[in-house]
């Protein structure tokens, strides 16, 4: 099978390179960047063989497009809508990890990404690519919008009491804090060593651009509309997502259902480890896998629950389910290639 | 003044030998530690000059009483109750950094502690000292319980809501984030730097010692039961603390109500600053200081708002507030000495 | 090919557990811990399937000669010795990974180590498991004394030199740093988060145990006596060497000599690449990878070189290097399984 | 005394100011930035009091020559030639904390840092301000060059043995190591956190500017040329540095001499310790500190020693010690407000 990265520079496309040079059934044939001068990416991805042959080249439709079956949009944000149309138009299984095909509610574009979606009406084809809540959608469909890495970590949390009902769904508050791959590769003050290294912030505090994102899938789960308070921090690491997330049980809901549910949703989810009672996760558990892990506290007398998961945002979080997502569409098992 | 530390060797114990070695109006005089080889304190607190004539000397209630008008006790929970009871009815003025001397109801102390408290009756006269709420009080008592770092945190950020009966009480949650000292200096394996670092994780979710000091104080404040559901979390950093509180508003509370009940309330303080709206605070900024930051965002139609406040957990959260109070009680500008 | 751990719990244990159970040609067959509760190994690996069957059994001499080909020991130095011997006339092929075999001399054991070596006999049957420099040797023997992290990035960087014949001999400087993980998986105050973190400082300053094991290697491969000044830092990060070398030139070297010299020892090795001119290695491109990235700067008018080597401490420096060794021994190629 | 600083925000520049709004002899007058808009300074240095009156301003030559006794120059290299000259000639006393002063021959500003010195008839008069072997000088002169990072660590650690002739000057090694905040505050991809955390490299090996410096104070205190091979790393931590030096006994020279000539040279400095035998420096023991610590491991049979330094790169580094020298010359004790 032919795969292509197109922005195989970022620390996503990094990620994928890192992946599918190990998967067995991928060919990787064009691995692209804006980059003037290409090279052999060996010299940037320090993990390949001293030996690989594989190059970074200057991005080109037409050539993508010929040796593709499968192609990795691993672009900035508003870049994926034009290229997503047009591999998808020409027949290609296409997975964006942008979150350019994750809204369903093309206003909402404009209002937390500010910008107009030219490709509306492919919208409503793109199969958000959750895998444990979508996987025969995904496996039937060519345009895989890839979750975001927030909305990863906080959905696979509050899912299965949402599609149980077993909570209330209108003041759910999602306290989430992520390591600083998830700003990406970009340089900025904020990023640097000086300003991050024993420091702890929140930022965009109730102004997110995943809060619509987390707000629409799990109202499509509940059946109903669910609220979410989102408040995401920086942690001075390199990689890993960890949400604390906070809600209330409806009546009579006893602390044996919530672990049942969780227990009884994800028994055969390869990648979604529920931990035992009292076991809480920790980001080093998961960095460098594809797990996510997912401790829970039950306070039955005061009606609430907290539920802690933690995912490695670059790949549970965006490159790792991106392939999981490729694995389901493709026929190949949910795991190859991934820890 | 005549000022002893009893416990001078734990983190906070050397915080306070650093504030005060360079406090114009105190005069150290004992620096104990249950260290059997008493040394200059210079080697092991390597800020001081390297001809200072402090020393190191194993504890003797007699000869500190002797020579003490303040004696602050930097010992771990339970040992305080003995100490600060025999020091207080010597006449001196207490301050103690444990938990001994901050909860009113004994039983408590079983719960959540395991141990019986030996001397219910000084409870009562006991001063919470946080200083923002309970000035007059401190400025009177000669046995100050020194506020935790959690409580500390959280409170400073909840209390103006709740004493102006803005927020609703039953509902309140605050997810604290930590750095290692916290933790003291005690050698454990989760304190190893290869635990810690690149990780980040929650623990005793629902369970930690602080949940009664907060409610205990939240309730005292509004005048009525509060409910939280505190959660805290290990930060890969050395020192501070920040929290995330999430409150439902009342009906009609605007957004500038919230702000303006901040500003009023704080205007005098000279350690909490309130942040404009669209900032909050971070760690490092607060890190080494006496100071409390605070960031508030409000969203009116969700009746809900987010506050999110900083400190350093060993001066604001420990050392820095008791001295604090230390200067209350004898008369010294608020400010003395510390930063 | 069926293969054991002994010791499968340190770190050094955990690596091989990762590499291993990914080696299509391996089958694992007991991983043996000192603890007392043997727990399916999932539980302690968290990068292992939620699926793995893998159990951590207690060790049984009897049951581990029994299952195993090849017995990889991952145990503390001196502990090694006993067993060492044990499987290696049982005709185990026997890797270990603690120095207990690297040194020739029985009596270094006692000044260095402080124990009296009770397998002199097999000392000189062992052979030094560094590929780039034994790798017929390794490919015939039954007994690796797999190489010490330190060791193993200095002789890299300095072999090529003394082997040309290029350099002096008689005052090598290695200054090296490393990550916490090279002390090893024990709680002590030294390796506390609080300790370490926004530290760095130098230890065993001329008094480190590999000093010996570099010098008889170096010895070894110059043909002459070749005298190191070695000097260890601890850096404050998990893991990762980088040594820096200083050396004087012998009249009349070149810069293109020496660079030359090194491309053409290592062209064929493919764990070990050199930087071309003006680029210096990083931990962070061999960090996770068994390579060992090397940089060199030569100063011909001053006579003198600096070569720069950089290794992750518990790959190449350890279990990467042992899996290595185990390759060419059993006669798969170099790098089956490893990155 | 009436005070200014140039550049008052970039890291030296918010250092200096910590350090002398807390002197007691100083009136600080203009703090000013390229920033267009300037502030209250408490808004970028968050340690100051919330009532600080302290306004940060556009730099202006004549209106900071009017209101000061003193001037610290906190500005980026090249563009202190210009304004030193000007204050100087007005008459004030200045404090260079660039390099711009430092080095006594013009030529090697075009090598090191590609620029033509304007000012080479000011260079003769620039006093080199390291206090422990120019203290005279600084207190006569009005134009202190205030010794870069590297310089002072590696000074302080070789030069005792150097004026005392007891070591070889043809072959030093200076192997250093810098937290981040030596790079300055520019905004780089190569000081971005995710490039700097869990790293450690070399950077401009036998190449950085400061090489030149250590040549020529170092020959200068040896009255003959010594040469050193300095190589510069960059440490995953904000602040500190740690310099490893090798030198090269000369015959019969003994521990007890080593170790007495530096007890000696420092007995009467207040910022220099000399650690006891066995103990060795570490750098958090003086971060925020303008001390400077050293341990020293001597191989007579090899005649080889190891001397390790270390010092905060932003107090003895840089702006402690600028304040060091300022007190020096105005009459203040040498420690007046210093830690």
């Amino acid at each position: 099978m032919d795969v292509s990265i197109v922005g195989a520079t970022g620390y996503t496309g990094i990620e994928l390179v890192k992946i599918l040079s190990g998967h067995a059934g991928v060919n990787l044939t064009c691995l692209t960047t804006r980059q003037k001068d290409p090279m052999p990416l060996r010299h940037f991805a320090h993990f390949l063989s001293k030996y690989s042959k594989l190059e970074l080249q200057t991005f080109n439709f037409s050539e993508v497009a010929a040796k593709s079956d499968v192609v990795f949009l691993a672009l900035p944000h508003t870049e994926a809508v034009t290229f997503g149309e047009k591999f998808y138009k020409r027949g290609k299984i296409v997975i964006d990890l942008s979150a350019d095909f994750r809204l369903k509610n093309p206003a909402l574009y404009k209002k937390w990404y500010n910008f107009e979606h030219g490709s509306r009406g492919l919208l409503k084809h793109a199969v958000y690519g959750l895998p444990e809540y979508y996987k025969a959608a995904i496996a039937r469909t060519d345009l895989i919008a890839n979750p975001g890495c927030y909305p990863t970590a906080v959905l696979l949390g509050v899912a299965p009491l949402l599609e149980s009902k077993l909570i209330e769904t209108d003041h759910i508050v999602a306290d989430c804090k992520s390591g600083v791959s998830g700003a990406g590769r970009k340089v900025t003050k904020a990023t640097q060593f000086y300003e991050v290294d024993e420091d702890f912030k929140a930022y965009k505090v109730l102004a997110h651009q995943h809060s619509p994102e987390i707000e629409q899938v799990a109202s499509g789960i509940a059946g109903k509309k669910a609220q979410f308070t989102f408040v995401p921090h920086l942690l001075p690491i390199k990689r890993g997502i960890l949400a604390t997330i906070y809600v209330k049980l409806k009546s009579k809901v006893t602390e044996k259902k919530v672990f049942d549910t969780f227990y009884k949703k994800y028994a055969e989810e390869p990648f979604v480890r529920v931990l035992p009672k009292g076991s809480f996760p920790a980001i080093k558990d998961v960095a460098y896998t594809n797990f996510c892990d997912i401790g829970i506290a039950v306070d039955t007398k005061a009606k609430k629950a907290v539920i802690v998961t933690a995912i490695d945002n670059l790949l549970k979080g965006a490159s790792g389910q991106a392939v999981q997502n490729m694995n389901i569409r493709t026929g190949f098992p949910e795991e190859t290639g991934l820890v």
